[in-house]
């Protein structure tokens, strides 16, 4: 009975999506209202807006369990670690592939569940070599359509450069079109950043309308290699802070 | 069956928000997509963001019959002259209380249909004379849970300024107590700003935590006289174009 199960599984998800302009970040809450610690995890936090997410989550009455990230930012400072200094108890999590510190470092095809919920882990390297997408799961108690917290992966008819960071734009584009495309039409698309305003897409509209990733492989990596990208202002800062989830860690400072 | 209709009615609205940096300006729009023509509506477009929204119409596959406002915007001009001059047959919007132009004036109690699916037209004045709030129909196979469109009379854990416009602190209180916060608690609030990276809220949400209108009427009134707020800096320019669809008359110009 999809109908049934698409009402019941809405109901348990509560989400919501944060924006940080000046990166022009997306950080996503999910978390589990139907279990009774509302367990609930933060997707790409920032550590400028790290105060404004904890002070939603204490009003919403969430316990946050995890604070992850898709990848190793090169644009801003991840506020995981920030996190974890101002709430005990939460977790960090960052892809093993990353090379990165965290608490647990996931793997493709782990699960991370928080209540009845849960995302999986698919490897989705080319921005990055470590890239992780977040996909809610599959089944009759998960929300529905399906959620791709893609990163930078995969953009609103756009995607992530693949210039520096073990980044490949064949690697991208295998990433998509295998662990992207392969996802139902109806998936949502919440990527890690937007700088036109969009908050959402879907797989469906990606496979359409998608500027670069509707192209060819070889048409592709030809327009990721004409792209002529300055180099990231923060990335000196944000790249060495982000291995360590936004910390310097003193002992290995000292 | 309420888990039933909730379903068959989330599957009928296709539903987006869009974010206008300049002026942190929400842009919303809404469609029925089980209709044949899928009908669509914007509301709060911004004139600088008409060729965004209007792409994304297109490629989505629907048919914009209205583009509507909440009030009479002082800090951005609006997009529905723009879009009306771009793509025929959509007809403009907003409340005869605004005293402003446009092809449908609206009042308190009408309905604006798109295909299967309505909203209601609440008056909520108080930040501006005019202003109202959108809300979507109550009914088994309308959205569940409902959602609110509230221009600048409710913002999260705010509100729109009242000192002029026809502004009035005393009525955007009454507003929100008997317009807004009667609504069903899970009830979405999608403002017309957000200056800090919220994208939506609840009416219970804001019953409990907005640091405003939980007080009382008269500490309300206090806050309010004491914000020694800025003259805006678009309002010269806005509010005169925005009494005409953000289009200048040629014919009053000549
Ligand atoms: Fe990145
Ligand atoms: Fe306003």
């Amino acid at each position: 009975m999809p109908i049934t199960t698409t009402s019941s599984s809405t109901k348990k998800l509560l989400f919501r999506q944060l924006f940080e302009k000046d990166s022009s970040t997306y950080t996503y809450l999910l978390a589990d209202v139907s279990h009774p610690q509302k367990p609930a995890l933060l997707i790409d936090p920032v550590d400028k807006t790290v105060d404004r997410d904890l002070s939603l989550i204490k009003e919403l009455g969430l316990k946050l369990i995890y604070a992850m990230n898709t990848h190793v930012h090169a644009d801003h400072v991840t506020g995981t670690g920030l996190i974890k200094s101002k709430v005990s108890g939460v977790k960090s999590i960052i892809s093993k592939a990353s090379g990165s510190k965290a608490d647990l470092l996931i793997e493709p095809g782990d699960k991370v569940s928080f209540g009845d919920l849960f995302l999986e882990v698919r490897a989705t390297p080319g921005h990055t070599l470590g890239c992780v997408t977040y996909v809610t799961g599959d089944g009759p108690d998960q929300p529905q359509p399906r959620m791709a917290f893609t990163g930078d992966t995969l953009l609103i008819r756009g995607c992530g450069r693949t210039d520096f960071q073990g980044g490949s734009s064949q690697q991208l584009y295998n990433s998509v079109h295998s662990q992207i495309f392969t996802l139902p039409k109806d998936t949502f698309i919440y990527p890690a950043h937007d700088y036109r305003g969009f908050t959402v897409s879907t797989v469906g509209e990606e496979m359409l309308y998608n500027p670069r990733l509707t192209k060819d492989e070889e048409t592709f990596e030809g327009i990721m290699k004409n792209l002529n990208l300055s180099y990231p202002k923060m990335m000196d800062v944000a790249v060495p802070a982000n291995m360590v989830c936004g910390l310097q860690d003193p002992i290995s400072k000292a």
